[in-house]
């Protein structure tokens, strides 16, 4: 084996939004795996809003990387080596490995699955963390019904095309919102959305017309100005799936840190029997994994799942790709190919 | 029949709190019970914050009053006459009869209850649409479990009383929130809560000593500074039942009235998992109302269920009521007795 194992850690906790210098690329040595252990060599790496939670040091659900530790993060790749009875070279596998190539993985931190499901890369959008995360969202929180109107945030992004096209399945009026008109037409033509709302122009005027009948439901990605212009169209009984709120995740990273912008005044969620729910699909949505995984297959055979990603070649260009996605940058699901 | 209808009508909507001459007080005819109809004597109203709502003609959950129709309400009294075959004279009956003393009322809208199970004004607090509400409401939404930490505001009054109570039958830890030391003192001696803050003084130290573990679930009633100082205290999986916010209704009525105050930034609950749901009894509860009232009834008998009631004598004085009511100067649930 002539490759080494290149690696981006956390070199400082940004202060607001993270720069390159936050990071070292290095290259460190090829572990070796452990009894019950496989060595994956990462073919893709996925890169996710949450992140930016994991390089702050504020109180969060999740660990922060330590300075000087790999990032984390999804991958898909191979087993190189496998000192687990399950595991063989060869086989394909999508888990947690971090930013680097190669990684000793304990076995239980493992899905086998097939590479012939769909593009490798696929395995960390629509079938990985972030298609769980809009299926189980929409499914135990969103509950979009026929005739409902449903709308997506980051309506272009890993989780928000998964929403979108979800709500469609299930027959729910979908209104993406999503920036510059690129995105927006791509959301709506080949997405299939009912309509799109750019939030680089007055959202007011450009909801009123997308969301006649009012919002049943609302899939929040970014919170800042378009949560509040969501907020008061929302129909009685009206849903809200906090997943994200990216628009501050460099301005108020702590979970309650000072600083943050004000929300909304609660009134309507008594008057309306609103319901806003966060949720991290790590507490849940693994469980149901396989049945995620299936029924994804089947919309994508159905030509009723579409894909777009935003493709970042080598691993060495993580960084600035993932500060591209903090900014919006990025058109479809980041993933880069670690070459 | 000497007796005359006394009534109270809306005779203006206010603009900010309510003010006396918001009202009339008339003697009008006392209407005769069509087919299929009752001629009910209240003998108690019951007065509720959602009242305000109701004086409003803001966008809400509910139609408002009528200008110079009777204000709307809950009453407990008996029948006078029936032209129903499942009702009789002398039958105690409960409803939503108004402001008045007597009404005729369609049968499908009275609950015949038992004269002998609780003094008769109970019937419209903790055995009535409040305690319905307490019950529902935690056991749908709240859903505090042994161990947990339940906050409670507007302790001492007709919600907030029954809510803490069954949050102590099931194990939580109970911390009131209250105006003033009489009401603290009655909230944790009376009814058993753990702790009981007192709003008039600094918020932060209290929740912090009341409030060792954080909080697991808010039962809202109030909004304002109390619901500012209690968010950021909430646990991984909190839960935010969204009662009421009386702080404010005299401000913003309406559903989405500009000059609200802000909420608070909405970060914690992607991150901390917190659910906030409004609800309405109407809308689910009073299906449930008989096993609700076999439960209260057995909670009563069992000493578990403590009652104090804030008696108001003469429907004359029932505006003069309300309007301490939506002040906070009320002490236990408002009812008044109608002479």
């Amino acid at each position: 084996m002539t490759e080494t194992n290149l690696a981006v850690l956390l070199r400082a906790r940004p202060q607001g939004a993270p720069v390159l210098s936050d990071f070292d690329i290095v290259e460190h040595a090829i572990p070796k795996p452990a009894e019950g252990q496989v060595l994956v060599r990462a073919r893709y790496l996925s890169l996710d809003p949450y992140m930016r939670g994991r390089m702050s040091d504020a109180k969060s659900y999740s660990k922060p990387v330590e300075i000087g530790a790999v990032m984390e993060g999804q991958t898909v790749g191979e087993v190189v080596e496998s000192r687990h009875p399950d595991f063989r070279p060869g086989d394909t596998v999508l888990g947690g490995y971090g930013w680097q190539r190669f990684s000793a993985v304990d076995s239980s931190r493992l899905w086998k699955i097939s590479p012939h499901d769909a593009p490798l890369s696929w395995n960390l959008g629509v079938l990985g963390m972030p298609g769980l995360t809009g299926w189980w969202g929409l499914k135990e929180i969103g509950q979009p019904k026929a005739g409902e109107t449903l709308v997506v945030s980051a309506a272009s992004g890993a989780v928000g095309q998964v929403v979108g096209q979800l709500g469609k399945i299930a027959g729910a009026r979908v209104v993406g919102v999503a920036g510059g008109a690129a995105k927006c037409a791509f959301v709506t033509d080949e997405l299939g959305f009912d309509a799109c709302v750019d939030h680089r122009a007055p959202l007011d005027p450009a909801l009123d017309a997308a969301c006649p009948a009012g919002i049943d439901v609302y899939w929040e990605n970014v919170g800042g100005a378009v949560q509040a212009a969501v907020f008061p169209r929302f129909n009685d009984f009206g849903r809200m799936v906090m997943c994200g709120m990216i628009a501050q995740y460099n301005t108020a990273p702590g979970a309650d840190a000072s600083g943050a912008p004000a929300g909304p005044n609660l009134g309507p969620v008594v008057r309306k029997r609103l319901r806003i729910q966060g949720f991290i699909v790590s507490d849940h949505g693994w469980a149901q994994y396989p049945a995620f995984r299936a029924e994804m297959l089947g919309h994508i055979a159905a030509g009723q799942m579409k894909v777009k990603e935003d493709v970042t070649e080598g691993l060495e260009n993580a960084p600035e790709a993932f500060l591209g996605l903090l900014e919006g940058r990025n058109f479809g699901k980041a993933v880069v190919k670690v070459l």
